[in-house]
């Protein structure tokens, strides 16, 4: 056992994903070791984190109002085609996305996936979000054509894009896509695990 | 490009060890998704870890003084055999001797290694730590008959034990050891590799 202000940092920081006791017990040794001006600007972006970000209410990114604005500035840019609506799991996907700056629609942060055991919270999160997406829909002057599903290509990604299918496809006015699968750029056939391969094979043109 | 407030912060925790940019964007995530209560919990343990912990001045291990202890539990303890010093690399290395609870001595924290580029500041005080040891030992009450050389079995700690020995091995009345090296518990001899084999054969008995 380490001293009792050791533990109890270790203890949060092993709540932290891909952290273990271990790797916590170094980022305390870490933060010991450091002067004590870092620790305080590690607490003061602590502080600001939550104090200078909001949620839109539209998309459910992360954005940090100048202006108290109301929209993250992908919702608010009128440059953006409103007509494009890609769901993606978590924002780190929606910035993986912006990154290549191919995409000019705009998001829907799902926040999770609708699979798992003890995730139940998480699932309702999930179910009152897309609510909100389909009501937007359902609007009259509704601007969305498109839905492209971007959720991660995994066993629960799959389940969720199946579910959404689902209930999005009620709205026959709109075209529901996914993203395309195959060989990543620079893989290798020889590599490459069945599944991708069937799926390359499959999506060939 | 995150948020502003969310950059930051991923620039904090890309410093942490094993932490790259991706893992640092998981952890602010992480943070933005629990409630303001949890992020108070983890600032306020941030800001009790330097103010609660103390550095012991003999073995340079931190402990958390109770009653304004100036040694830490190890070194004040009448129990502990004061003439047996293990040199650790980090504390973590202490802790991991302690749970075995097998060894009664005393430790002495290096804080480093004495090899790896661009790591001056380390070493400098790797060996001001060091100077501190051997002004201890040439005291004429000096109990300390046995020095372990505990330190990891790599390049890094091997050349650094290299350089302790050196040191140490002036002080004719003290015997220098190390931790034996073997195939680990469990381990299967067809998967040793062959420096830990060779070191298994040479220490047989």
């Amino acid at each position: 056992m380490f001293s009792p202000s050791v533990e109890k940092l270790i203890k949060l920081f092993s709540k932290f994903p891909t952290v273990g006791p271990r790797t916590a017990a170094r980022f305390v040794f870490y933060l010991l070791h450091i002067p004590e001006q870092e620790i305080e600007n590690l607490i003061k972006a602590l502080r600001n984190l939550k104090k200078n970000t909001k949620i839109c209410p539209l998309c459910f990114n992360v954005f940090e109002p100048s202006r108290n604005e109301k929209l993250c500035n992908i919702c608010s840019d009128p440059k953006r085609d409103k007509s494009q609506v890609a769901i993606v799991e978590k924002e780190v996907d929606l910035e993986a996305i912006e990154k290549i700056k191919k995409y000019q629609g705009i998001y829907f942060v799902l926040g999770g996936v609708i699979t798992g055991f003890g995730n139940e919270e998480k699932i309702s999160q999930v179910e009152k979000r897309i609510e909100k997406l389909i009501t937007r829909i359902e609007k009259p002057d509704s601007e969305i054509q498109e839905i492209i599903l971007a959720l991660n290509p995994t066993v629960e990604g799959e389940a969720t894009s199946l579910w959404l299918e689902r209930k999005l496809k009620l709205f026959s006015k709109i075209k529901i896509t996914r993203l395309a699968r195959g060989l990543p750029q620079g893989g290798e056939l020889e590599y490459a695990d069945e599944e991708t391969l069937a799926n390359a094979l499959r999506g060939r043109r």
